[in-house]
Formats: C-alpha cells, structure tokens, sequence
C-alpha cells in the first residue's frame, strides 16, 4: 500500500466509530513501561470500548504494539479511524502513522494542540539509539495542517495516513464537541491521567509501607 | 449522622455530577487485588474524570477504599452522588452504602439490573471471615426498589443512603441516556472489564514469556 492510497468514506455518520489514544504522564526515564489508552467512541457522543496497551519509556515499539492491540480488539471490525495524540508517546516513542495505517488498513489522524518544534525534536532525538528511525516516523506523518474545530480559538494541528484532507477534517470537528479535540482523545487522555496518577499514588505508598516495616 | 438523615436537592440539574464505580472481572480466590474505577460524569452526557483504587477480592475494605479514594479526588467537592453497580465488589466486599454515605457526605445509589437473592447471600457469606460484619453491611443497604429508567423493558433496582426516593429517581433516570443504567456506571463498567482484559493478557504473555526463558 503506498502513502497516497486513501480509504474512501462515501457517507461520515455523526455517530462514526472512532478510536482515540493517548498515555498517561509518567516520570521521564524512571518507569519503563507507560499505559496507552484506547477509547472507542460514537462520534463524539458516548462511550463504547475501552483497551488498553503498554509501551516503553523513549522505546521503539509504540507503532507495533497499537496495531497488536487494534486487530485484538472486538471493535475492530466496527473501527473506522483512529486518532493519536500527536505521534510521541512515552516520551520519544514515535507512531509511525503511515505503518500503522498499513497494518491495521485503518486511517489514522494525530491531532496536537500546538505546533511541534521539528528542529528540536530532530535534536532531542540524537541522544537516543535508532535516531534516523525516529526522525523517518516524523518525516512519515506529513505535513502538519491547521483544523478548526470551536470557532476562531478551537484550532488545532493534524497529520494523516490514508484518509483525504477533507475527509479527515471533517471527523476531526465533527467530533469535537466537548473541547477542541475529538471527545474520543478526551477522554483517553482523562483516563491514562487517572491511571497513571493513582498507579503513581500506590507505588508511594508501597514505598513508605516498606520503609515503615524495615525500621 | 442518622439513617434517616438525607442530603435535599433544592434543584437537580440534568448536569449533575455523579460519580459511578464498578469493578473489573476477575479470576474468584486466584488475584489478591482487584481494581475499582470510579467515573465522574456530568448527568448522562460526558466524562469529566476518572479514579481508581485497588480492594481485596473477598475482603472487607471496599467502603473504606471508596471513601479514601472519594475523598482524596479532585472532583470531590464538585461531587454529587455516588452510584455503584450494586453493593457487593470483588466477590464478596460488601459496601456498607450507609456508612459510605457518613464518611463522604454524599448520597450513595447502589443499582442492580436484578433482584438478588438475600437468602443466597447471606448462605455464600457463612464461608467467608466476620459474617455477621458483611451481613450488617447488606442489611444497612436498605431496601431494593423498582425504578423504570427506559419504559417497561428498562427496570432496575435500587438501594439508597442519605437521599429520598424521589430524588434519587430523578436522578437514576435522568442519567440513563444509553441503556437501562445511569452513563457512569455504564462506562466505569467498560473501563473496569477492559483493564481487567487487558491484564489478564499481559499477566498470560508474561507467563508465556518466562516459561520460554526457563527452557
């Protein structure tokens, strides 16, 4: 499949099934593996399915496993797009979106809220093994273009792999009506937050449970 | 704070926030821990925040594990009601929803889709520690009664602590927008099976894995 080749929507239902995934925050460098979050959404209206995936800390197999945990998913077959937020995960785990797209034959689009820095995260990427790799799924994701999703002060960046411009803004904004970002991204972000927080909440308190009993 | 005391709604916005917690599948006396994910929602309409904590399948900590984790939210004070799927969790940790609701300050709703059998209960409680405990904790939840959330075929069953029954009908029927069930508790449902899922898969090719390593 070439980067050009495009799934053809003929109709965008509002209540289109969509796939959002985000990670939680984790400490840079401490934890070696984070949680991304898979939220399957009707449009932006109301919750379907949840999945759940790990990857590693600045690893190189975010891109592999979002495609294991897609095709593993019940709601596969009924998926018609996924979103990411943004192509970095885990810190520099990079989604390489046109692969991903070739593996799981769904369109993928990457929404950020602010204009990525791409000289300094070719920077950033040069203290890390497989940079030329990385820097190949930045390159991979194409060129960044502006969506307005709320009026003037709802824009928001995207990337896309096999989907037409227009058929991917359209998605985009039509399911954002909660924010400025798709409700399906959302909520995968409130729920690795949550995660990520009370994983972080019980490991202190492990902690002082272990240094209570040492004494 | 009485049993009969209860918290007056002078108004119920179809916004309110409600806070419902489910727990994930489990395999019975195999897992120590079982996660309980509690979902903030505004009415029927949209997640707002999502928590978890950790109870002990068969244990007697789910009431004080919900408080702590309750209390301990951002989203507490914005906090209207608490709704849980039923009263019983991880096998047989048994809320007390009486004093769940003294420790919060918060109505609780217990729902179940059907009756349960008391007289069941109170039999599969003989083979567990402090029996009468549990059994106090089932008898503190009050009596069930019928309410319809989405004509004839929508009929589930409630128990409350600290509001009236009008109230908490209003409130269970105003927030069952997709199903027979108030939306946080559908989705805390979602989410709990599909962590649950997913960890029974890791913990299975981390078995995989290490059975390959030992060869």
């Amino acid at each position: 499949m070439s980067k050009s080749e495009t799934v053809r929507f003929r109709t965008i239902k509002p209540e289109i099934r969509v796939l959002g995934i985000d990670d939680g925050n984790f400490v840079p460098r401490e934890e070696g593996l984070v949680d991304l979050i898979g939220v399957v959404y009707r449009g932006g209206y109301w919750l379907e399915g949840v999945m759940r995936t790990e990857i590693e800390v600045d690893g190189m197999d975010a891109t592999e496993k979002i495609a294991t945990m897609v095709r593993a998913s019940p709601h596969y077959n009924q998926l018609r797009v996924i979103m990411l937020d943004g192509i970095t995960f885990a810190g520099f785990n990079i989604v390489d979106i046109t692969e991903l797209f070739q593996k799981v034959k769904l369109p993928v689009i990457a929404i950020v809220r602010e204009k990525p820095n791409l000289e300094e995260i070719r920077k950033a990427l040069e203290n890390l093994p497989e940079p030329e790799k990385r820097w190949a799924a930045v390159k991979n994701a194409g060129k960044l273009s502006k969506v307005r999703t709320r009026g003037a002060e709802g824009t928001v960046y995207m990337q896309t792999a096999g989907i037409s411009q227009v058929d991917a803004e359209t998605i985009v904004r039509n399911t954002s009506l909660r924010s400025n970002i798709p409700e399906a991204l959302r909520v995968a972000h409130i729920i690795a937050s949550g995660f990520a927080k009370s994983k972080e909440r019980f490991k202190r308190e492990n902690l002082k449970g272990k240094g209570t009993r040492a004494r």
